[in-house]
């Protein structure tokens, strides 16, 4: 076991991430993250199946999805694939406003759904370092105390909502590029063409730039907010239901993936 | 009235930070910031007088002397003048280490000291928004708790410690530079030499370019802090005692500044 599959299990250990007698479903984009976080549990024998969502985005989407058929072959783990167009009738080129939130509730969605109706225990993703402290900033800057209160790598399953777990928490991006480089991983670099302005980006860069003088306060600011994570557990059980039109666990009368899609009078996805 | 001043008055009466009948110093360091709430203050016909420390620092410290001078002169109110040397022996220049920190170590003491031994009731200091923002994201990014309850316009007196108000402390610095400009104010724009690598300069800067994207993002972030200060109100009931060299109040046997300007043997100041 080289050090960075080490570290990873270590991490593992240490938040009581997974078990090697759960049915694991890895998200997987084409980016090296995740596709390194199917690599790397796969390696250290837990037991994955892959997702991939085509979310319709041009040219990305497409050789987003030649890599992740790469990995799976490399693998020889099943790949599931969801088209957003079969289910709502749209892409995300179809959009007006493409806002990187649209897409993050369409994945969580889709996986989600996937994983409950095809029983697996737990979702795995490939956020690391980088991403938690980027969007922990976003939320500090909004008061998002909602938000505030469930950046932790392992969230607890309950009702429809499958577990889901962030295996590179505490890892940092140079790391597991650094592991897919060497263990030639297939991954596209491609960004996405609509994720230029997000806020979340122009937050990392910021990061970075502090990190480079002081050594080790990214990982100081996750490990301080996990140590004060409880004082924003401040809100009172939420009672959650069903989504009218879909039917999976909803803050709302009607979730939000099925708002954003405008899914008000279809019940094609129901079914 | 002008609506700089109208902002302020505003300012004062919803956070209830002065009446008319306190005895108020406003510490004034030669800049615009302390400068304009001086000014400000004795239009308002508050009851001020100035207080200015001489640090010692070459050049910027003669400079900020003048205008504070020149300041007292036009507003026609008594000025104190401090000299760090004349109570430590020593300058900042005097440092091996000069960091920002114990400028502000200094000036707090050292303007809390004069107010209490010859009773004020309140220290205005010319903080404004912009200093608090970048103070707060410093303390969310470090996690300092404990600093994290107190970022707010008033401080109650406690023990030895008057009270203190920040009467900028939702003005931005750009409406308070306006102002300075329009009236005259006398005000040096040198800056420290010492303070070019303070951390909260970059943050300062970061949040004027996310403010340029995203117009009042500094302001969100201030009101929804004022919103959540209460869940950072974790310290048990902290024991101020005395210092054993000084006598002012302090956290621990001795202070931070007899500490920082080891005055530990000399009892020089005591009397």
């Amino acid at each position: 076991m080289d050090n960075f599959e080490k570290l990873v299990k270590k991490s593992i250990d240490k938040f009581k991430m997974l078990n090697k007698d759960e049915k694991i479903l890895v998200s997987v984009s084409g980016g090296k993250d995740s596709h390194a976080a199917a690599y790397v549990l796969n390696k250290l024998g837990y037991n994955i199946e892959l997702f991939h969502i085509n979310l319709g985005i041009k040219n990305f989407s497409d050789i987003s999805l030649e890599k992740v058929k790469e990995l799976s072959n490399i693998l020889e783990v099943p790949l599931h694939i969801v088209n957003l167009k079969d289910i709502t009738g749209k892409t995300i080129e179809d959009l007006k406003r493409k806002h990187c939130s649209i897409c993050g509730i369409t994945k969580r969605y889709l996986m989600n759904k996937f994983g409950y109706e095809n029983n697996f225990d737990v979702i795995v993703t490939g956020h690391n370092l980088d991403d938690e402290v980027s969007f922990l900033l976003n939320n500090l800057l909004n008061w998002s105390v909602r938000y505030l209160a469930k950046h932790f790598p392992v969230l607890p399953a309950h009702d429809k909502f499958l577990k889901k777990v962030k295996i590179f928490y505490e890892i940092e991006e140079d790391l597991i590029l650094k592991y897919a480089v060497k263990n030639n991983i297939p991954f596209t670099t491609a960004k996405c063409k609509f994720a230029k302005d997000a806020i979340t980006l122009k937050h990392r860069a910021y990061l970075n730039e502090l990190e480079k003088e002081r050594k080790n306060i990214k990982k100081q600011f996750l490990y301080g907010y996990l140590k004060y994570r409880h004082l924003f557990d401040i809100e009172e059980d939420f009672q959650f239901r069903e989504c009218e039109i879909c039917g999976m666990t909803s803050a709302g009368k009607i979730c939000s993936f099925c708002r954003v899609w405008k899914l008000y009078k279809k019940s094609k996805y129901k079914n």
